[in-house]
Order: structure tokens, then sequence, then C-alpha cells
């Protein structure tokens, strides 16, 4: 089984709101995410996409990203959002397709904090729609488990 | 029927993943709206509330308080939200529970933009929990359909 799908049934069983929303990891890396969800389970008033859904698939991918990261580089730790910011700049009018990068100095740097004070940060920037049409600046938080040695 | 239970209902009937998370307006007025929904079906893998379930559910308070008050004023617009900032302090344990305020001051300054330039702006913060666990501030802006004379 690939990451991407055992991280989507991971988070299909345990978050019941990513299961209305049609949640669906397509590519995942510690480089990169993708992740898309279909229009009709996540639309408005309007018939675009619902900005609580917009944002709950951004804040989502961001998270998804971070947990492989840790993963990948055995960081044994509760992730969690601090804070986030949300732009939305045109109606989403197809499937929710959401996109989000870290590099290797920003995996560098959330691994170097989660060692020396056993809590790291990355701020993550997640792009919704190829204009993008939204736009989620977020803080995720791993906080150790057990203090690593 | 009260504005409460009827706000309720279009916004269930329109938005599925509102039914998701079981969305309810508890009290509404012009002044302020009370919403909440059970933490069931709003869990995250921590077992506490889903970052992206509490975001949705804040929106949507400040959504329904803004529709509140321009049917109230005959304000003929769509409403849309433009940005939003949200600060998660602590996990919620329990049901989900949003409260917002809009001051008479904000209400005026709403109304009065709308109608000098078919387009008003209301930033309303929208608390969740008693501590309150989280804050949202977001911006509403709502786009006259038809030019007010």
């Amino acid at each position: 089984m690939s990451a991407a799908v055992a991280l989507t049934q991971k988070i299909l069983g345990a978050i019941p709101l990513s299961e209305a929303m049609q949640f669906s990891i397509d590519s995942l890396s510690q480089e990169e995410i993708r992740v898309s969800a279909p229009l009709e389970a996540n639309i408005n008033i309007h018939g675009t996409g619902f900005a609580g859904s917009i944002y709950s698939l951004a804040v989502l991918s961001g998270w998804a990203l971070c947990t492989h990261i840790m993963d990948e580089l055995s960081m044994d730790a509760d992730l969690v959002v601090g804070r986030a910011e949300i732009s939305y700049r045109a109606p989403v009018k197809a499937a929710l397709a959401c996109h989000c990068q870290a590099t290797a100095e920003q995996r560098q740097s959330f691994l170097q904090q989660f060692r020396d004070r056993g809590k790291g940060r990355l701020a993550l920037e997640i792009t919704v729609g190829d204009l993008p049409q939204a736009i989620l600046k977020a803080t995720f938080v791993a906080i150790a488990r057990s203090r690593p040695s």
C-alpha cells in the first residue's frame, strides 16, 4: 500500500468530517502533497466550494504532509494546528484540489527544533485551485510524546 | 418558525458539510448568535474537536449572523467570506459551541457601505468554547444583487 493510500485511510477512519468531504490524498512525498475532494460534497449555498470545506481540506493537506515528514524522520509526536490564516480570492467551481510543499530547509529546521526542545513548528502555505482560488497559511506544532534522547 | 430554526434548515439544506457536522443555531438576533454541534461528528485523530470542524462551525456562525442582519435590513445581496484568521488555544473536549456578536455601530456601518457602494464589509470575531478554546476573526462581504437605489 502506498503512503498516500495508507494516510488517506488513516484520516478517513479517524476524522468523520474528512469522510463527509470525500477527502483523498492523490500524491505524497516529504517534498509535497496533493489532495482532492469532489465539489458536490463540498458545495455552499451558491453552488460553489463552501468556505469551511476549502479551509478543512487545506488544513488536512498540511497536517498530512507534516505527519508524513514526521513518520519519515521517526519523530514520535502529536501534531496540532496552532494558528491559520486563509484568503479567499475567487469561487471554487470544480473539484477542490490542494497543493503544499515543504523545502529541505523547512524539514531540517522542524526536526532540529523538535530534537532540541521537544517541540517543532512547521509553517506551510497550502494553495486551493489553480489560480489559486484560496491560500491557507498554517502553523503546525509537533509535540513530543516521549522526550527524544 | 423562529428565525433560528428557519436559518438552520436553510443552511442544512444547502451545505452538505453543515449536515455532516450536525450544525444547529441555538439562538439568533441582530445582536448575537449561538451555534452548536456535537463533538462525536466533529472529532479528530486525538478524540478532540477537529480543527476543520471548529473553523467551519465558527465561519458558519458569522455567515448566519450576517445573513440574519441582511434579512432584517432588507439588503438584497450575496454574502461571501473574504479572509479569516483562526487561533487554536486549547483542545475542544465537549460539544462545539460558537458565539458571535455584532454591535449597532458595526451593523450601521455595514449597511451604510452597502448603500453607498453596493458592497459592505462586516468583520466579526467568533469564539469557540468557554475559555475560549479558539477564536476566529473573519471578514464577510455582502455584494449587491441589484444595485440599491
